[in-house]
C-alpha cells in the first residue's frame, strides 16, 4: 500500500507553503488597506444551500457528504423496503433516493457561501459591507495541469451599494496586487448591459446568453467557427454578419476609442448607452488617480460565463512572456441575495487565481529571494555539553526574533551539515570546547562557505546584517 | 427558507477572524523560531488512510464523501442487481455496499494525515524533521458547547529523533507562547512509561489500557468511582488498594519529590526507571534554561488516551479563574509512520486547541486592544467633486500603508457615521467645499469625539502618532 492524496488534490511541502503564503500576503494586505475585512465559512454547507446555483454542469462537479447513522439508515431503508425492489422493479424515485443520502457539501466558490452569509448574518454587518475571503472550495471537475479538485479562491466583494467608485477601486486593487509581484498586467474591462444592446443590435435579444458564450470562446476559437456554431444555434445569417462586423472592427480599433465608436452604434438601445457610460465613468476616475503599472482597456470580446454579472465585468491578463491565461475575474452584479430570500442586494466583486498566478511567479522568477520564513541558524551538536552550551544560546537568539534550532542529536558531523543543507538554513554555528572556552562561535555562511570566528554577542548582529 | 450553516460548523465574522488569526500567529511565530517549517494536506483523504487509526468509535465519527458517477452507480447497482434484493432478503453484505458508497473523507485529525505525507515524501524531506500545521479537521462529534463538526487544530511534530531535547524544546514554546497571551499556565507532564510500570507495580501489567483510561477520568469522577470501576474491569482488590495508595500518595506530595518516591517504588521495574531517568533529563534541561512564566509539573495522574504514546506526554492547563480544561497536549511515539508500511519512525508531537485558547482569552479580557488589522480611516463622501478630492488622498495614505476608505455613495451624513461606528473605524475625515479650498481635512477621532482641522500633509503623522 503506497499512500497517496486523492486524485486532483496536493500536499504542500514547506518551501512551496512559503511561497504560496507570500502570495495571500499580498493580496490579503492590498485588501485590507482598501478597508476590506476578511470573514471565514465553514467548508461543508448544507446541500440545498449549494444545489442550483451552479447550473446543471455544476450541481455535478459539487462534493456531497455521506449521511450517517439514522439519516444513512433511512435512506438505505427507502430502498430495502421498497415493494418494488421486492418485486425486481428497481427503485424508481432514485433522484429522491440519491438526496436522502447526502445532506451536506463541500464549497464549490466562495460567492454562494458569501450569499449566504450575508443574508443570514444581515443584522450583525455595517452596510455596505465589504469583505475578502482566502479559503479553498472544492470540485469535482477532471483533474489536468492547473486545475485541481482542492484549490484556494481569494475573493473581495463589497455588496449594498451602485457606487461606481467600486469598480474604480478594484482597478486600483488588480495594479497595486500586480505592482508588488513585479507582473504587469493588462486589465480588460466590459460591460453586460453593453453585451446586452450587441444582442440587441443584432436583432437577436433574446439571445443573450447564447451570445456571451460564443464570445467568451473568441480566444479559443477562430472567429469564422463561433460565427458558424451561432447559425447552428438560431441565429439568423443577418445576425451572424452584423455580429461579424462588430467583432472585427473591434479588434482592428483601439479599446477606448472604439467605446466611441459604439456608442453611435448603440445610439437608440438605452441599455448600451447606460454601459457606456458606466465605463466612460471607471475610464475617467482611473485616468484621475493614474495607475501604477497596469494597463486598463476595453475588450468587447470579454464576455465571462457567469450569468449573474449585470454591470461591469474584469479579467486580468498578464503580459509576459508566460502563459498561463487570466489570472483574475470579476464583476457588478444586481442581485446577490435574491435566492436567499434578500432581493436587491447588489455589489462587484473579484477573484484571484492563486495557482494561476503562483505557476506565473515561478514562470518569471518572480518570488521574493530574501527568507522571510525557515530556520536562519543552526547549531552542530557535538554533544550533552556543547548542545547544553548552545542551547542556552538558542534562548537569547529567538528572543531577538532568530529562527534557530540545534540539531538534535549529535550524529556525524555530514550528517548534521547535510541536514542544515537539504533545509536550505544559511547559517551553520559551530561550537566546540575551544569556542566554549573562549565564548565565541563558529559561523559557517553555507551559501558561501565562508567560516568566521566571532563572540557570542555579537551573532545577531552579524545574522542581521550580513 | 432561512439560511444557515450545517450542525456543529460556524461563519466567522472580520472581528472574530482578526481574533483567531492573532492566536494562529503568535502559535506560528513560536513554532518558526523553534525551527518549524509549515506544511498543508488536502482536506480530503482517501478513506483507507483514515480507517482503522481512530478506534471504532474514531472511524464512526469520520465524515465520508459521497463517491459519484461511475464510482456512485457501481455502488448502486451492486444493490439494484442484488438477487437477494428481488427475492425480498435484504442486503447481506452491507458493510461491502456502504464502503463503495464512498472512497474520499475529511481529515480527522493532522496527525494521521501527518504520518501519510512523511511516508510519501520520505526523500523530499530533511530528517529529523520538524512541522507545523494548522488547519480545520472535521469529526461527526454531537456539537455541544465548546465542541464543533469542523474546528483548527494547531500541531507541530518532529520526527526521526529520540532527543530529549526535543520534549524540552516543546516545554519551551508552550512557555512561550502563553507568555506571548498573557496567561499563566501549568504545564503537566508524565510519561507512559511510568504508567506501563505502575501497571507492572499494582500487579496489573497486563491492563495497562484499562489502567490509563480509569486514571484520565480522575479529573472528573472521584477516586472511589474510579477504584470501583477498576474492580468492575477484573482488577484485583490488591491491585486496586495498591494503585489507591499511590495516587493518594501522590497527591499529598510536591510532583518532583513524588518522582524520587516513585524512584523507589520501582526500583525493580526498569522501564519505570527509565521513565523516571526521561522526566529526569527534561526536568534537569528546564531548570538550566529557566521558563518565562509556566510551570513545569510532574503529574502521575496524567494518562492521555491515545495508544500510541509512549514516552513523554504533556498537558497544558491554564492557571486562571476560568474554567476550560486543557488547552494543549502531546506526547512521544515510538511509531508514526508504520501503518504506511516505514516503521521505526519515532518523534515527539503537541497540538493548541485554538477554540479552548479563544475562549480563554476572551475570558480574562486577552485580546490586544491595539487595532492591527481593519480601516483605520473613512472619508466622508459629500457627492462626487469632494469624492474625488478625497479619492486622490486615499493613494497617497495607502502607499504610507494606511488602511483607509471612502464610503462609497454620497449618503445621509447620519448614515455614514453610523456605518464607520458599526465597522468601529477610529477616525473619520471630513472634508467639504472649505477643506478642499484650503487643503486640509477636518479629522474625527470617533472615541473620543474631538475634531481637528489640519493640513492635508499631516494627516499620515496625526494617524500613526495618535
Amino acid at each position: 500500500m503506497k499512500p497517496s492524496t486523492p486524485k486532483g488534490t496536493r500536499d504542500f511541502l514547506p518551501a512551496v507553503v512559503r511561497k504560496r503564503n507570500y502570495i495571500f500576503t499580498t493580496i490579503r494586505s492590498v485588501f485590507e488597506k482598501f478597508g476590506y475585512e476578511a470573514i471565514e465559512t465553514p467548508a461543508m454547507e448544507n446541500l440545498e444551500t449549494l444545489t442550483g446555483k451552479y447550473g446543471d454542469e455544476g450541481d455535478r462537479l459539487i462534493f456531497k457528504i455521506l449521511n450517517r447513522d439514522q439519516k444513512l439508515e433511512k435512506a438505505l431503508s427507502g430502498i430495502y423496503d421498497s415493494p418494488k425492489f421486492a418485486s425486481g422493479l428497481g427503485v424508481v424515485d432514485r433522484k429522491a433516493f440519491e438526496s436522502d443520502l447526502a445532506d451536506g457539501a463541500l464549497r464549490y466558490d466562495l460567492t454562494v457561501p458569501f450569499a449566504r452569509f450575508v443574508v443570514q448574518h444581515q443584522n450583525e454587518l455595517a452596510f455596505p459591507f465589504r469583505r475578502y475571503q482566502i479559503q479553498p472550495v472544492w470540485r469535482a471537475d477532471r483533474p489536468q495541469k492547473g486545475r485541481y479538485r482542492e484549490f484556494y479562491q481569494c475573493d473581495a466583494d463589497v455588496v449594498g451599494t451602485d457606487s461606481l467608485r467600486c469598480e474604480v477601486e478594484y482597478v486600483q486593487i488588480f495594479d497595486e496586487v500586480f505592482d508588488k509581484f513585479g507582473v504587469p498586467v493588462e486589465i480588460r474591462i466590459n460591460n453586460r448591459k453593453i453585451l446586452s444592446a450587441l444582442a440587441t443590435y443584432i436583432g437577436a435579444p433574446d439571445k443573450l446568453t447564447a451570445l456571451t458564450v460564443a464570445i467568451d470562446k473568441l480566444d479559443k476559437q477562430p472567429l469564422e467557427d463561433v460565427m458558424a456554431s451561432l447559425e447552428n444555434q438560431g441565429f439568423t445569417g443577418d445576425s451572424v454578419q452584423l455580429l461579424k462586423g462588430v467583432l472585427l472592427e473591434s479588434r482592428s480599433t483601439e479599446g477606448r476609442a472604439f467605446l466611441d465608436v459604439l456608442k453611435q452604434k448603440f445610439a437608440d438601445i438605452d441599455e448600451g448607452q447606460k454601459g457606456i457610460e458606466e465605463l466612460g465613468y471607471i475610464f475617467e476616475k482611473v485616468d484621475q488617480l493614474g495607475l501604477k503599472k497596469a494597463e486598463l482597456v476595453f475588450d468587447l470580446s470579454l464576455a465571462r460565463g457567469l450569468n449573474y454579472y449585470t454591470g461591469a465585468i474584469f479579467e486580468v491578463l498578464p503580459d509576459t512572456e508566460a502563459q498561463v491565461g487570466s489570472i483574475c475575474g470579476g464583476g457588478r452584479y444586481d442581485d446577490l441575495t435574491g435566492i436567499f430570500g434578500m432581493p436587491g442586494m447588489s455589489g462587484v466583486g473579484i477573484s484571484f487565481g492563486a495557482d494561476r498566478i503562483y505557476d506565473l511567479l515561478e514562470a518569471i522568477s518572480g518570488f521574493p529571494t530574501d527568507q522571510t520564513a525557515g530556520t536562519e541558524l543552526m547549531f552542530v551538536n557535538f554533544g550533552e555539553r556543547e548542545a547544553d552550551f548552545c542551547h542556552k544560546l538558542l534562548g537569547t537568539l529567538r528572543s531577538e526574533g532568530v529562527r534557530a534550532e540545534l540539531y538534535p542529536d549529535s550524529a556525524k558531523m555530514k550528517k548534521q551539515m547535510k541536514y542544515a543543507n537539504d533545509k536550505q538554513i544559511p547559517f551553520v554555528a559551530i561550537v566546540g570546547a575551544n569556542e566554549i572556552e573562549n565564548n565565541t562561535i563558529t559561523l559557517k555562511n553555507m551559501t558561501t562557505g565562508e567560516q568566521d570566528n566571532l563572540p557570542v554577542g555579537d551573532l545577531v548582529g552579524k545574522l542581521r546584517h550580513v
